[in-house]
């Protein structure tokens, strides 16, 4: 049997980023530390955190002093502004490329266009997306919401960092049938590009995969469609354990693939799990590459 | 039964523009009137023409004097300047509505854009584009070439003025796959618009659709595309007379639909075989709905 990792299975790099930011202002600030929202969409990690002595605070008008954690999924001005009457010190651990969203927004919204995001509209990023387009924005998550734009002249799209890209291309096409001159912005990622292409492939490869993750990432949950898209044998797991001998039954090739707030060791307990029960009920071993 | 004919089919604004100026100009002049290549994509418009003396030429280089009409399509800058040095007095039918994509061609080779043009590349309207370009332009025409595009940080897109609205949007959605940030031109004309869709609307309601027109028009075989991907009971006809009672057999509720080069009697004309045909062998009267 074979076993096949994904190419950016796994933390990304703003999620890296916020998680050694946390730690790191947990280690060196004496007093209470929080984070605004869980600072990932996944549990294990979070109860690891919340032994370190870091809790989520989810409403910032709750905060009372102290130092608060932004995470990578970034908010929206008035947030800031609200824990700066607070008296709470902000450590800012928005992923840069989220940033840069942000500011295109803004510039857009100033510029007096009509935005569309393309995007979940109850995660994070979004709401903070929405906190600078000056009321200029609508959140378009179908192609049947975006055919039922009315027709405009111009129009700005850009995406949620972490968008499906074939479904952003999709509602693209959509706001272009209402639209004269249309401004797209790819602000996919190139993290969860690569991450989702060669999710894509592996699909077209394996005979079996799985994504691991969290149930509640969004950016994970959009990994297993678009496998269960090419291979209906996708299974979505949160951890190693749920990776049964039924699911395993008859598979030759299995692929592995994770989202960007999948822990590398729970990608790496699964390969475990996988080719411990082929390597007890087979002669020969198991063969894993990790794609690079 | 009932016969449904699509909005919009038949000669568009552009088509009927360049024919009014045809025969006027002929009308006028008193010497020798050539148009610069066939000015409909209709074999019998073309000979209806040349009964009243107005024949076509297909090189430019072998004029001689006397009067040249640009069709609807129109042409590269490069074309202007020969049929001036043949010392040809140029009247030009070129549509305005291809003449804004001209124009537009030129303004964002100026500003040093890659161009990428969705189209026919065999089709005379992106022939005459392509001129405006100063080499910046690429035609693409599937979604398999946009994807063998590189990646790359801006782009332009524009499509011909009769392309397929839906697959102009699919390509797109494959360009932005590999670019960045994305400037849209939606430069199908709004007659093809409401035509597509007035007749991939009509595709969806009817039990078997005509579409009428030269096998040799590109917005036409479109037409037929759309409609067949949505009803494959969807037949291409040239005339009335290739509507034989074989095609009509169990029909209860037929759609007609016709490219912009298709002239309003043939329409006609299919309208009156099918009532005819129908009519013979029934005791009801079939109705007929133009829609508008």
């Amino acid at each position: 049997m074979e076993i096949i990792v994904a190419k950016n299975s796994g933390f990304c790099y703003g999620v890296r980023r916020a998680l050694e930011t946390a730690r790191r202002t947990r280690r060196r600030c004496a007093g209470r530390v929080l984070t605004l929202g869980d600072i990932i969409h996944n549990p294990r990690v979070i109860a690891d955190l919340e032994k370190q002595g870091l809790r989520s605070v989810q409403n910032p008008a709750a905060v009372n002093g102290g130092t608060v954690i932004i995470r990578s999924h970034g908010v929206a001005p008035e947030i800031y502004r609200i824990l700066k009457s607070k008296r709470a010190s902000v450590v800012d651990a928005t992923c840069p490329i989220v940033k840069k969203i942000q500011e295109l927004v803004a510039r857009l919204a100033e510029q007096g266009q009509e935005i569309i995001i393309v995007g979940n509209p109850a995660h994070p990023e979004i709401t903070g997306l929405l906190g600078y387009s000056r009321g200029r924005a609508r959140i378009v998550e179908s192609e049947a919401l975006a055919r039922a734009l009315p027709q405009k002249k111009s129009r700005a799209v850009l995406a949620q960092s972490t968008q499906d890209i074939f479904l952003f291309g999709r509602i693209v096409a959509a706001v272009l049938e209402r639209t004269d001159e249309l401004q797209v912005f790819n602000t996919v990622c190139r993290f969860t590009r690569t991450r989702q292409k060669s999710t894509s492939e592996l699909a077209s490869q394996v005979d079996t995969l799985f994504i691991v993750g969290g149930k509640n990432s969004s950016n994970t949950a959009k990994l297993y469609e678009i496998s269960k898209r090419i291979l209906p044998n996708t299974h979505f797991v949160e951890s190693a354990a749920q990776i049964t001998p039924r699911l395993l039954r008859g598979a030759k090739t299995i692929g592995i693939s994770g989202g960007a707030s999948t822990p590398p060791e729970a990608i790496a307990e699964a390969v475990a799990k996988i080719k411990n029960s082929f390597d007890r009920h087979s002669q020969r071993e198991s063969m894993v590459q990790w794609q690079s």
